[in-house]
């Protein structure tokens, strides 16, 4: 199987495609950008997922249900929102079909045409906010800290799978709030759960920052974000947070009586990840082998393969370490496959990206010991049988740790501080990765800068130094550097 | 907000609305047909689908996920399935909005119609089917276990929440076998499963059985169900587990090289159930106080109140308790309220359907003990604080199965043996229920009972005697009685 993913070098898009396929996370599907997840992409999902959803849990918030389709005129209401969404959506029109009277096959029903037309949801602002306006009278309703995880639509014309698809999966929440202050912390909160998802769970480090006007959700005051360097020197957005002011309130009228008795509008923030992560999961860890996984979010951490196959004796101690691994935690399939050589399955469980593979033969088992493969490194070591359990344990949390700190390394070896406008040009095709420069504050310039070199401003960091200087491209005076690069 | 339920003797349609609503479960939404999830329906919907989820893949099935829109020429590819099917669906037509020339909202974009129109998936056989194509070469690749958790759309005339919606969440599996025996089997295991969760976690006994040919589903060579039976006395199909031959396999060109190095069509099954079992949970055990939960898929199991007021000595015991029953794996909710008083208190918890409530006052703490309220039988007694986790852990088994049991009796009870026509129509007015009856196993005969009465055969009961008898309409000779009756 290996042997048949593009290296790298050769054709990066190629090889995210190879990947995505052959370690059966996604494939293509008869409906135009929309692809279909695999049983092993999906099992990533629901380890994600299910993470996410304990982090958001233990912060208050909990899960509901919104409508699959908006009302065409909802989009309408928030004047920026429908300049910035309304466009690329599926649109249905009909809630008929019967059967073509000139032939086999069905036809739409014109006469089953809808008075209005309804949206597939690109995104729930707006049909959740008409909600909201039955939901809240009063500050005693407020906060109102909901999410739900969901299937929405974004009519694409260029998609690829994961990080660009007409459907895909995402968490989506929208709270509510009493003031200003409360709906800021709240954006804020959720960004720093992105930041820890991001970087404990997918060992992909992150940056936090905030985006620039041209850059902001459809919608919103502020749009923050966590931003990911892929291998490639180009960034990925991973996760948005917004605080979306009291624009959707205003648009809905949903007004709460506050503690001095009077009318306000409600303050509001919406935030999400998607499938996409998944992408960028690849992204950031996986080679020329194929996909490589932080145990964190690997559906199996170990597999056990006896050598040269599962003869009775070998798969006695396999079932056994098996037990042993999964008391401490550990999720683990003992390969009883009697078809395949023990090289073939390696090179499928590299594929697959298991992070830690025991090879147990009968000289090991005479020797007291296993040989145990590390996928990050390929490092291989054999040791001894009495203490397997509490090695791999440590292992896989050394494999974490390493994922994290190589993909740390390689980030911060990417971001290049640049003053002089050939230095730009020239980084950004010669080096990649973020370019650290100022920027004079106008549209105008960041829509220059994206026309010459097709880099955008991923985001002004939130820890970034305050430090006079003069804009990249215009001269003109600037208090702070941003980050610009390629993106996905 | 008790008083404001209607009594389930007066209008239990209105009851069952009210329970939706006052419980927090539903909302109506302002697309037609479509309702909004709250936060507490789905609670319940999630711990419905963490047990599901559990038994699928104990039985080593693994989740996958499939595109929303569906090319609506698959529709027609198998015959009887678009027979059966394909006539209410949301239809795409278009893929873009624009802004209206004329005003101020957004239009179809005429430009943008699609070449071939997609329907919102109302299930998903047609597009999972044309995928395996392209994952089933050999009979190595089989069986193919694969599960989906899903939102679909059925565009239906009438709705009510939960029970028959437009759109609704369910799961859906999709197997591929490479003998009919294995596909059978498939069949009825997850049949079981059907019957487990819904005796064993949900506490509504029900009756497997396999439908008529009228009644199957559109597809399928044979349909098994699994039926409820309401607290009006009238039926809930709650579940179906379809054997769909090579039906699906045939029309998509599925086929596989067996161990005999032939190709064959490959044998599939599909089987699901949704939100609407959260119609049938509320209408198998609650009452004019409002929802009642079985504990195991109750959100919060064990409320604490302090009474009058959470003042800190009684929050100290309170939160003692607590601990001790979240370390028996109790979900556990103390009201820390101060602005409610306890009777308000009390009826809110009734309303919601905690399964226990525990009162805590300082004349019950001098005295060591705490007042102990059951939501079922609304039995209070005092405990001493000593052994009240314990004491707890108990109580909510006892509660599991006092709701079983108290469902089980009345389901008993309303099967009525009915050999003579007039009877029929008399059992079906006054009593309600099943009635088991001989039936001469037309199609003709099913339809005018129907036509008579608006009572169908639900199921022919898979554990059913074999008993010579005449049907009660025709008096045509019968091998068995089937189970008739009104249904939701």
């Amino acid at each position: 199987m290996a042997k048949e993913i593009t290296p790298r070098s050769e054709d990066y898009s190629q090889w995210y495609l190879d990947i995505v396929h052959k370690a059966g996370l996604a494939d293509s599907s008869p409906v135009r950008g929309c692809m279909v997840i695999r049983p092993h992409g999906f099992a990533i999902w629901e380890k994600m997922r299910d993470a996410l959803d304990a982090m958001f849990k233990e912060t208050g918030h909990v899960n509901a249900y919104f409508p699959l389709f908006i009302p065409k005129s909802f989009l309408s209401r928030e004047a920026a929102h429908v300049e910035g969404f309304a466009k690329e959506c599926a649109v249905v029109t009909h809630y008929r079909l019967k059967n073509d009277p000139n032939g086999q096959g069905v036809i739409t029903d014109p006469e089953a045409k809808l008075e209005e037309e309804l949206i597939v949801r690109p995104t729930s602002e707006t049909i959740i906010w008409n909600t909201y306006r039955d939901w809240i009278q009063s500050y005693r309703d407020l906060p109102l800290l909901i999410n739900q995880w969901a299937n929405v639509v974004r009519w694409e014309m260029r998609t690829r799978p994961f990080l660009r698809t007409a459907e895909f999966l995402w968490q989506e929440g929208h709270t509510a709030h009493a003031s200003r202050e409360e709906a800021m912390e709240e954006t804020l909160r959720i960004l720093e759960i992105y930041r820890r998802f991001a970087e404990e769970y997918m060992a992909m480090p992150v940056i936090k920052g905030v985006k620039t006007p041209n850059e902001r959700f459809a919608g919103a005051d502020e749009t923050f974000c966590i931003e990911a360097l892929m291998q490639d020197g180009k960034a990925l957005q991973a996760g948005t947070s917004h605080f979306l002011g009291q624009n959707f309130a205003k648009a809905f009228d949903v007004l709460f009586l506050n503690k001095e008795n009077q009318q306000e509008y409600v303050w509001a923030t919406s935030w999400g990840v998607s499938t996409r992560l998944i992408g960028g999961l690849v992204m950031t860890h996986s080679d020329d082998d194929g996909l490589v996984l932080p145990p964190r979010l690997a559906p199996i951490q170990v597999v056990i393969v006896p050598i040269p196959k599962p003869i009775p004796a070998l798969m006695e101690v396999a079932n056994q370490i098996a037990a042993r691994l999964r008391a401490l935690g550990i999720s683990v399939k003992v390969d009883n496959d009697d078809q395949k050589r023990p090289g073939f399955k390696f090179a499928e469980y590299e594929m697959l990206g298991v992070p830690v593979r025991l090879g147990l033969g009968q000289r090991d088992l005479d020797a007291g010991q296993v040989e145990v493969a590390r996928r990050d490194t390929k490092e291989k070591v054999n040791v001894p049988l009495d203490g397997v359990g509490e090695y791999v344990e440590r292992l896989l949390r050394d494999i974490q740790q390493n994922l994290f700190a190589r993909a740390k390394a390689y980030l911060d070896a990417h971001i290049t501080r640049v003053d002089k406008w050939e230095d730009f040009e020239a980084v950004l095709e010669e080096k990649g990765g973020f370019i650290a420069a100022h920027w004079d504050g106008t549209t105008e310039t960041e829509l220059e800068i994206k026309e010459r070199t097709k880099a955008t401003i991923r985001c002004i960091p939130l820890d970034a130094e305050k430090e006079a200087g003069a804009c990249v491209l215009t001269g003109r005076p600037s208090q702070q550097r941003v980050l610009f690069a390629r993106a996905y």
